[in-house]
């Protein structure tokens, strides 16, 4: 799996980690960056992330046959659109975005002609921003999910298929709203509920212990990237919420009627799903 | 700081890190380890956490100074209740349970005479069970707290409050009813809240990331240790669950109502807080 241009725009702690996983494995002629801030640039090339860097989103395009839009949610569709007429024949564009239904949907018709768009969101990363904290192993058995609808180009969904498995990734390839529904229940209502568990202690903060630490580690995560995928994903996301809402009263419910043996049947259930869990 | 015997009733992850630390810094003449089962008395005796055993209460206590309870909440009042005849004169008991309004409420007057007690409730901890787990090091600096109430003898808790402090904790005395209700908002209710996550996300598990194994750590903990410490901190814990509760459907309503601005503000708040905490 080669490709003889690969841009990414966006040169954060994901569009970082891949181009230090691309070069490592030699998997691009040359890996151009593009980024809004010259400093950004700067430190991604230092790091070895990109070959060249740019400001430019038309250079950085041109003749690349991969281009990877590395971006928080929002900005994702408005570049797509703006790079559409500067993309080579046969040009294959993907993102990394937490959410896909609304991306997908625009995308996966815009890019059907001359390049062709599939949706990738690889469940990596961290609460830290900004290529400073990229690593080379970021994708190391980590999953990438993948998505197909009615418009996918199998060409196109059978490389991006190849590239995430060639920087380590497990690919699952789904559609975009059941995507959405999934991400909700295991990403962004965690986000959410630990984020929730800060608020509710604050006054209490400096009594925590490891447990309340690892608990809430994803709420120290950027407000406004989370602030878009909640926006994005709005009807999976309430759907997940209200689902917890009601588990939460349950329990609680268990609790103020003494119901012992219903709340040990329940957690001990609970504790050998989360055994299961890789650590 | 010197005892000439502590006995170690329960001899688990608690109980077997007391014992080691207790031991590497000579805080103790002889360490007896008091256990229901022999195997973890053999246990503990191996990894160093103490310098004899036995099955037998009476025999474990007899000649005490120090007499330390280090099991589940339910036990601790029992045990205490049935070890009280045996307790020489000046012996200072304390215990670790998770609880203390219940615990303190009941021995606090029990052992005024004879002996005095003082609960105990360290900070530290982890998801697994037993003296197999214990650590020489748990207790450094982490939180210990320890009650005080009007029948508690001034020189117990002086005992006590130098103990946990020789064994690199931070003290932190309070009344039994705040600390239940720090512990709700700190300890109980995140450890329900990322119980229900794994509930909600249950047939979505095996695509979960390190976020979400970080956010439900605390779901793989013993299930009856922590009905006991739900219906023993009840009342607190049901007050936690509800303004939880309520500040989960505020936010849901904000991304209903699409309110950018607040979510962004709202999220902006909790990530300073959580920035705030140790890691």
């Amino acid at each position: 799996m080669r490709f003889n241009k690969i841009a990414i725009i966006g040169v954060g702690l994901i569009g970082g980690s891949i181009g230090l996983a691309l070069r490592k494995k030699k998997l691009a002629g040359q890996i151009t960056g593009v980024c809004r801030h010259q400093a950004s640039l700067v430190r991604a090339k230092k790091i070895g992330a990109i070959n060249s860097g740019t400001l430019d989103l038309k250079e950085a395009v041109i003749n690349a046959d991969l281009v990877i839009l590395a971006m928080p949610v929002k900005q994702i569709i408005k570049t797509a659109k703006m790079i559409k007429p500067f993309l080579s024949k046969g040009c294959v564009v993907t993102d990394v975005g937490s959410t896909k239904e609304m991306i997908v949907k625009q995308l996966d018709k815009t890019f059907s002609q001359q390049a062709y768009f599939v949706g990738s969101h690889p469940m990596a990363g961290s609460e830290k921003k900004g290529a400073s904290f990229a690593r080379v192993d970021l994708f190391s058995n980590s999953l990438c999910f993948i998505t197909r609808t009615k418009n996918t180009n199998r060409g196109a969904l059978n490389k991006i298929d190849a590239f995430w498995k060639s920087l380590g990734c497990r690919v699952k390839t789904l559609s975009p709203g059941k995507h959405d529904q999934i991400v909700a229940l295991i990403s962004h209502l965690p986000h959410l509920a630990a984020a929730q568990l800060v608020q509710v202690a604050r006054g209490n903060l400096k009594f925590a212990a490891t447990g309340f630490t690892d608990t809430t580690r994803i709420a120290a995560s950027d407000a406004e990237i989370w602030t878009d995928i909640f926006l994005s994903n709005k009807k999976a996301v309430i759907a997940a919420i209200d689902q917890y809402i009601k588990q939460l009263k349950k329990v609680r419910n268990l609790i103020a009627r003494n119901k012992e043996s219903e709340l040990n049947r329940e957690f001990k259930k609970i504790k050998l799903l989360r055994d299961g869990l890789r650590k």
